[in-house]
C-alpha cells in the first residue's frame, strides 16, 4: 500500500490552481484523492473535480473537494487513476473495480490521464490480468458466445450468489486471454460486438504512468 | 400499410419448419408476426422463436406462437425485421423505435436476417433518417459532445417532458449525418466512443431486402 501511496501523492503534484480534475476509483485512486484533499485544505488549492463512482464522489466531498456536475465540463484537465496493467506502451487493462465504463467516459474528456500503479501492474503483454468487458444483460447468453469466438475464456463476474451489476445496469465478462497481441485490434472487435457496452482496454489514453515500489522509489513511463 | 403487411407475408413464406426464428420490432414486424402465427395455428408450423421487445414477444405469445429462452439459443436460423433505412449495398439505419440494441443482438445471432420495407425507406445513400445512438446515461453530456465532434447534430430523445429510456436502462441521441459517405467507418467510430453502447447502423448484416410497393408490387435486393 506504502508503493501505491507514494505515487499516488507524486501524481498529484501535477494537479495545478483552477484545474478541473476526474477522480478515479479503487485502492490506489484512494490514496490520490486523500492528497488531493490535504492540498485543498492545507493548500487552499482551488480546483474542481467529477468522481468515476458513487464512492469517490462521497470520499471526495468528505475531504472537500469542490465537485462539479458533468453538464459543466467541456474538458477536463487532468484525471488521476488506477489501472490493473500497464504495458510499455501505455496500454492499460482497467476495470477490476468494476467501473471500467465511467473511468473510460471520464479519461475519453481529459486532456491527460495520469495512471498510478506499484510494480506488480507493470508487464511486457497485456492479457495475463482478465480483461473486464461490459455487457447487456438483455441476451447476455448470446454475447458471451460471441465472446468466446474470439479464443478467451469468459467468466461472468459474481457479488456472493448473484451476477455483479455495474453502476450503469449491466454484467461483467472477466475474459481470460492469457496473451493479447494486438490491443488496439482486441479493443476494436470487442466494441463491434453487440452487447458489448465496453471493454477494459485504454489504448492511446493514458500520458503518464507512475511507478511506485515497495522500496519507497519512483519511476515513471511516458510517451515518447 | 398494404404495402408492409404483403413484404412481410412473403418474408414470412422463408420460414421453414423446425427453426429457430428471431422476431423483430415496430409496425413492420407486426405483419410478419401475426403471419407466423396464422402459420403456426392454420399450418402447424413447429418453430421456436425469441422476442426483439417485449411488445413483440407478448403479440407472439397471443398467437401461440413457441418461445424460447436466450439461454437456449445456440444459432437463430432466421430473423425477420424491419428497417428505417435501406441502401443498395444492404447497410441499414434501425432503431426509430428505440430498440435497436436488441434487435442487432438478435439478428448478430442469426444465420439470415431478412428486412421488410416498403418504397419509401429504400435511398441511395444513408443518413437522411436521423441515426440512433444509444448512450448510457452516466455523464451523457460528454458523450453528446463526443457525438457533436463526429460532425452531426445529435438530439436527446424524449418521452413527452423525460428523456426516452430504453429496454437497457439508456438514453438515445438521434444524430443528424444528412448523409453518411462510409457507413463501416462510422459505425466503428461511433462504438469506439466511450459512453456510446450501439448504434443504429446495421453493417453487412441483412442477407435480403423484401420491398412492398403501394400498388401491391413486390421486389427483393439481395447481395449479388
Amino acid at each position: 500500500m506504502e508503493s501505491k501511496r507514494i505515487a499516488a501523492e507524486q501524481a498529484v503534484e501535477l494537479v495545478k490552481e483552477g484545474m478541473k480534475v476526474g477522480l478515479g476509483t479503487g485502492s490506489t485512486a484512494y490514496w490520490a484523492i486523500q492528497a488531493i484533499g490535504r492540498r485543498v485544505k492545507e493548500e487552499g488549492l482551488n480546483i474542481q473535480a467529477v468522481a468515476t463512482s458513487v464512492q469517490s464522489e462521497q470520499l471526495a466531498k468528505e475531504l472537500g473537494i469542490p465537485m462539479m456536475s458533468f453538464a459543466d465540463v467541456d474538458v477536463l484537465d487532468l484525471t488521476i487513476d488506477g489501472a490493473d496493467e500497464v504495458d510499455s506502451g501505455l496500454h492499460l487493462i482497467k476495470g477490476g473495480g468494476g467501473a471500467l465504463l465511467r473511468e473510460k467516459i471520464v479519461a475519453a474528456a481529459s486532456k491527460q490521464l495520469i495512471i498510478i500503479v506499484d510494480e506488480s501492474k507493470v508487464v511486457n503483454q497485456l492479457g495475463k490480468f482478465p480483461l473486464p468487458v461490459e455487457i447487456v444483460p438483455f441476451a447476455f447468453e448470446l454475447t458471451v458466445k460471441k465472446l468466446r469466438n474470439l479464443g478467451c475464456e469468459p467468466k461472468l463476474r459474481k457479488n456472493g450468489e448473484e451476477l455483479f451489476v455495474t453502476d450503469n445496469g449491466n454484467y461483467i465478462a472477466d475474459c481470460e486471454f492469457a496473451a493479447i497481441a494486438d490491443p488496439a485490434a482486441l479493443h476494436d472487435e470487442l466494441n463491434g460486438i453487440p452487447g458489448v457496452v465496453d471493454n477494459g482496454l485504454f489504448i492511446h489514453m493514458a500520458n503518464l504512468v507512475i511507478v511506485g515500489s515497495a522500496d519507497g522509489s519512483i519511476r515513471s513511463i511516458s510517451k515518447e
